[in-house]
């Protein structure tokens, strides 16, 4: 259900023909309200595409009434003939659902450099509005998926007495900042919450999932996190227990993202313990998250705790090359810098694997998850165009 | 010839047995003089190999009379012991050639976390000090290797009148910072000049050779390039002609291990113009040279010049997007931040590919050298420790 499951949202989604396979590409997500508040967070590449320039833009007021969302094309790097590509589209959803144009935000994955079909495109967005439904979310979560092998959705709801529902759907091996390929992440709500507590709320969100999620390094042009609220539900929330909700659902999405990594046979959490600052922390988390040959011993299933001292030493972090305890998957083969446990002790032929590394040097502590690079992720970025 | 190239020096490479497969694994390079200065450039990397340590401590006072190289075992991580074992061969290396252990340089490669076989390794450092030979740069060459498929050697001499000599020997498909595994480099020369012209030449031929070359992203715990001066040529040359010299020998060693790294099909040359500032020419380029959805679209000779974009736009450089002008092999893909000519006219068959990118922000220009990532990579570096 994901983005329909809480009250108040209509979507779906169709095949429009921007991508060659004929597979769903063109969603729509519709908050009928009685509320229209929203929240977004956005790559922080320099290189934005036309569809998050927009986006942002639109988003100043705290209000959205429809997302619409496509795959098949990026529409990054394609000028102001691509921006006015992404407004002509805005108001063709505008048009279709009697809204105005700035309560619609576009979100786009595929190639960069390359202009949309509009041709395509627009007859999709007609389509994809006469089809909407309160049943729609599955849809309209295919028709985003890129290299996803599966479509990626989570729903969460209060335990109180009214309930509250949080629902949401992502596409992408990916993370916010930076990332395997363009994020893209619509979670929506029938809480009762104005637009800077959306704000609050996604942010905060955001920073303990989808940025702490580091697949390959690489920061898209495209990612964008959207929050909307219908307010459907009559009910508000404590920020915090909204928090809560909105956070687990992003955790889940970051979860099924890693697990569904390219080319990825292992998921990889690196929790850094011992730590200054959470800053100190999040610099090794990520150094070692972003460490080529580790990510490929790993693959190899070989404990090379060596790779994680070597990634660590890399960072401006606060610690003591002989301070440096590394655990992997329970077994701790480096101790104070030097050998530990025996690595013959560590078994890695399972899908999860467990880093902690511990600096000593502070009651810090955060985890990041990454995964393993493989031939596979290889073949899946050099074998055709993304 | 390599590091006996230069008059002054004597070299020998033999097999004691560290590495598994029984081929060469100490190397021994001796300066008969009659100077002894000598200068060094390390690893960035804070945690530091036991020789790391040891070598910038000797070469506080610029002089050396001796370097001993293994590979088959970095001797990183190993804790006080390890550092124990790197002292104790250098003052074997000093009994044997009846010189300081102060004198001495010890370098390391291989696995990390590993303790050195010393009843392996001192045997075999009296056997390369028996067999030392004023043609023995090829063989201490060879017993330097770790994944490298072939030796690394190359030689310059100047053009003037009485002829200076600079040779020099690598191993490593790799940079000082970061390097794609170990980088050790030993740079020989018959010129006459001291310590602190020694250091200067050498941080200058770093600089714009091995610091410019970015295979993989990983910072070595061993990286280190050695400069030693015989005088026996009796000839001094001025400061620029002899950093021209060293600088040539340490560009075509980069180029070498460049060539050869690990699985690599491509080699890449990144050329940064129009930067407001050498630096930030060099963050824009190491962001290129870094960006693995790239290099894994160069493997499958993908002129996917949105990646380019994409990996510029992670960095603080000065530039404005719509503004950004990107060539690959001649021809201009991206022209102001949108396409320009058609990608199809892009042959990326070859192994030599360069890309070009105008920040147009100034006048600052370098090059950044890096090559692709393949499955071959992933498997050198997952099927077995390294």
């Amino acid at each position: 259900m994901s983005v329909t499951a809480a009250q108040g949202f209509r979507a779906a989604g169709v095949a429009a023909g921007l991508k060659p396979s004929g597979r769903p590409d063109v969603a729509l997500v519709v908050n009928d309200g009685p509320d229209a508040a929203a929240a977004g967070v956005f790559t922080r590449n320099r290189v934005q595409a036309a569809p998050v320039l927009w986006t942002r833009q639109v988003l100043t007021d705290g209000r959205l009434r429809a997302v619409v969302l496509n795959s098949g094309g990026a529409n990054a790097c394609t000028g102001p003939a691509g921006f006015a590509d992404t407004h002509a589209t805005a108001e063709h959803v505008a048009t279709a659902l009697g809204v105005g144009a700035g309560e619609v935000a576009v979100c786009s994955t595929g190639l960069i450099g390359v202009r949309l079909p509009m041709d395509q495109l627009l007859p999709g967005v007609t389509r994809a509005a006469a089809e909407l439904s309160a049943t729609g979310g599955g849809l309209a979560a295919e028709a985003i998926r890129t290299t996803d092998t599966v479509s990626k959705q989570a729903v969460r709801t209060s335990s109180g007495g009214g309930v509250v529902t949080v629902g949401g759907m992502g596409k992408g091996a990916a993370m916010l900042a930076p990332s395997l390929a363009t994020m893209l992440v619509v979670v929506t709500t029938d809480a009762v919450a104005d637009a800077a507590t959306l704000d609050r709320v996604l942010r905060e969100a955001c920073r303990t999932t989808f940025e702490r999620v580091d697949s390959d390094g690489c920061l898209s042009t495209n990612d964008t996190v959207l929050l909307l609220a219908s307010g459907a539900s009559g009910q508000s929330l404590p920020e915090a227990e909204l928090t809560e909700l909105v956070t687990a659902v992003c955790d889940d999405l970051a979860g099924q993202m890693l697990g569904d990594a390219e080319g990825s046979t292992k998921t990889i959490s690196i929790t850094v313990t011992g730590a200054a600052s959470e800053p100190d922390a999040l610099e090794v988390g990520r150094a070692i998250a972003r460490n080529n040959l580790l990510k490929c011993a790993l693959y190899g299933k070989d404990p090379n705790w060596g790779r994680v001292l070597a990634a660590i030493g890399t960072t401006a972090a606060a610690f003591e090359p002989d301070q440096l305890d590394v655990s992997m998957n329970g077994v701790q083969v480096c101790r104070a810098g030097a050998p530990g446990e025996s690595r013959d002790l560590v078994d890695l032929s399972g899908r999860e694997i467990s880093i902690v590394a511990d600096l000593h040097a502070g009651d810090a502590e955060l985890t990041v998850r990454t995964n393993d690079l493989t031939d596979g992720y290889v073949y899946e970025n050099s074998a055709y165009s993304t």
